[in-house]
């Protein structure tokens, strides 16, 4: 429906900014079961890594359920087109702040390969390979034993819709990049093995084709 | 709509982002009439704002037309209801990028002070003046003498609906922080001015208040 635009970029490249910060530009996507749990979740993962990633003087930003939808996406609800909508705006935004330069966590539930897969495609074009796709695995079972708020206990009893695991379906992702198993391993470990990942991967230094015009 | 969800903070505070990047969150709106021009308007200033934060080492982002109409509005036209969630979602975008301590540079036709003026509101809650409204003044006639890609004219033609300044209104801002008038002022000039907005301001450091933690 867009018309009479065209892209442009602006004169500081995404090289340029990922050389001013020391880093490469990336989206973190941890998926699985909700939980609200105490010791291990994707938010708890995900701000977990976020504080090591910030003592190595590294940007990033986290993208959540809890700040989305109070804002961008508070006129969605949690019906499957909604969902759907939910999805493909928080991937259009962690492509925006990936392009900025920024490590982008988000932490959202997501329940359906395909929307996931929206989010892959739109970070992966060309060159780019701008998506690590974290699977946060717990079973519903872990779940609904830990569960605090007594969500699952509610959903169980027909209080919440479309509540995923129980009232809804929850796809396990078919490749990715990571699989953290929150029942074996503790927060320090999935950090310890995401740090490793995102080291590895040369995400915490800039690309050495960047210019340092300073 | 949203249910079962509250708001919690990050561990990694934005006060702590701001002291790392050694600056202050905000959101820089550029609000006129559309351009497409050679020598100055809203996207031209953005840009060479941009370049010149970028040598003074300030992490920035620039949102306009062209990058979120492609990506997260494509679902948009530009009919008053369409334009309104336009800027409503753009609004929410910059309100996350200024928590996540940029410098945002948005540069939006924007032609409604209502609309604006509920962006302004997203950003200056409580403590926080995280809004500078910016107004890149510029007649219509001198648009349409600038008109480089012939839209004024297909406007006036009748082939472009809801085209601002010809076939759908444009409200002066009310009270901007900045008023630029590109007929008299170079862009150099325009820079400058809104350079020393930023140093005054004390958005170009970070908050006495900030600790630092390495």
């Amino acid at each position: 429906m867009s018309t009479n635009i065209t892209w442009h970029s602006s004169h500081v490249t995404r090289s340029d900014r990922e050389g001013h910060l020391n880093q490469r530009g990336v989206t973190l996507w941890f998926t699985g079961l909700s939980g609200k749990v105490a010791r291990s979740g994707k938010s708890t993962i995900a701000t977990a890594l976020e504080r090591e990633l910030f003592l190595q003087r590294k940007s990033t930003y986290i993208l959540d359920g809890d700040n989305i939808r109070h804002g961008l996406n508070k006129d969605l609800g949690f019906g499957p087109a909604d969902r759907e909508e939910n999805i493909r705006r928080i991937g259009e935004v962690c492509n925006l702040f990936t392009d900025a330069g920024l490590i982008v966590l988000a932490a959202f539930v997501s329940p359906y390969n395909q929307d996931r897969d929206k989010v892959r495609s739109l970070l992966e074009t060309g060159d780019r390979k701008d998506f690590i796709e974290i699977y946060v695995q717990a079973s519903v079972s872990t779940c609904e034993g830990r569960d605090p708020k007594g969500l699952y206990a509610k959903a169980r009893a027909g209080e919440i819709p479309n509540f995923t695991g129980i009232s809804a379906p929850f796809e396990e992702p078919i490749h990715p990049e990571v699989i953290l198993k929150t029942g074996d391993q503790s927060v320090e470990d999935c950090v310890a093995l995401l740090m490793k990942y995102l080291k590895d991967g040369g995400y915490l230094s800039a690309h050495k084709n960047s210019e340092e015009v300073f």
